[in-house]
């Protein structure tokens, strides 16, 4: 299943503005403004300029939050967004409730207690969004995230992405029943997604400090509905049995 | 959300042609035959006359299998659909593949070392036949079962079951993390049936014989989304807080 593009010229838009262009602008903006974000329950919040705010809406990072600033958009930004920003852009800073700022080490446990199966969650989000994926929260699927080719405006998400983890069980309770298998499958093929399930294998039980992360290993594997019908002719152009074969 | 009728005149013909009725029949009929199906594997196959065929389709039970048996129609039985016949209902007596008649006892522990959970699913599937609905393997939807008001010919399924027991791991493993729960509410959604939950509270451990099912206890929940837009106006008619009001 290819990308769904959202109407003609849609695809040329996305090819002559890739994402990780506008990433790279948003990250010089938010170095530039020496950019602070505040900490408060599970999320990060964050002014911006007008300029700036027009780049988180293009990277899609967060959602905007209405209120009485004229000034500036504020952005709400989830804990994997916020993480990525601050630890793998180094783009951001982010403080406390107390104001103060947390240093990589202190944000990393805080978001730790926060979520269950941070690291985990956090390891795939930046998986995805280092090869360039627009990836948002895929609660509203069933999954755990949802990963877009480029911004939401012009093409449909194309992954349900599951979190999954040998030795993690937050992350890990999914997809262990064949009906649960069943009913995302299906829903999957209700909405259009593929089903991209991420097993992060973590090497080791130590997770303290974010520097873990380099030690997890990502597989990528996709899952698809095997429909008999569909597969019983046998394509002799490029199927496993002919190339045995030659 | 009512049922969703097949066409004009539908409901009438369901009204007219209750199933507690169809399942009489059927049962008289096998009764009357001397009816007996072979385990094989994890289902039970049976020959059936023109006339048991008939009430067989119109019941609801098993699916028809092509044969060359030109004089008789096989129907290939799940496994609670077998032994809802046999133990329930009275009226299917089922050998083994050495051809030699099973007692209620031993087709059960037959049944439980073929089928991890078997007990409870069957208490499931029992406690939805014996309120005349009809029920299906609901796999297709993700879900344990499904359940039509009636033959599927004159009405959608209405219900997606799952089912959950609070001492069994094998029926248990669902809806215990949000994405679950959000991916199989998103998919009756769009399959416009009903999440049902059939909670088993079994009152003891020993399931050794079949007589343990009158102990078990069936807790039946059906859950919804909740749509903030669609709460945010109060129905003064008949909601929680105007009754409290009264």
């Amino acid at each position: 299943m290819g990308p769904r593009w959202k109407g003609k010229g849609a695809e040329a838009k996305a090819l002559a503005d890739p994402m990780s262009k506008i990433v790279l602008k948003l990250q010089s903006s938010l170095i530039q403004s020496d950019a602070r974000g505040i900490l408060c329950g599970s999320s990060v919040l964050l002014a911006a300029e007008e300029e700036q705010a027009l780049l988180f809406g293009r990277a899609y990072f967060g959602h905007p939050i209405v209120n009485a600033d004229k000034d500036r958009q504020w952005f709400q930004l989830g804990m994997e967004e916020a993480f990525f920003l601050c630890y793998s852009l180094k783009c951001l800073k982010i403080a406390g409730e107390d104001k103060r700022l947390k240093d990589d080490q202190e944000l990393w446990q805080c978001m730790k207690s926060k979520k269950a199966g941070f690291p985990v969650f956090y390891k795939a989000y930046s998986h995805l969004r280092t090869k360039n994926w627009v990836v948002r929260p895929g609660l509203q699927y069933g999954a755990d995230f949802v990963a877009y080719r480029h911004h939401p405006s012009l093409v449909h998400s194309e992954y349900a992405v599951l979190v999954s983890s040998e030795g993690d069980a937050e992350a890990n309770g999914r997809l262990k029943l064949w009906s649960d298998v069943h009913c995302t499958l299906r829903l999957c093929l209700g909405v259009v997604k593929t089903l991209l399930v991420l097993t992060i294998s973590k090497n080791g039980d130590d997770d303290d400090s974010p520097s873990c992360l380099a030690n997890y290993m990502v597989d990528e594997r996709t899952v698809t509905r095997w429909s008999p019908e569909q597969s019983r002719e046998e394509d002799t152009s490029d199927d496993v049995e002919s190339q045995a074969r030659e």
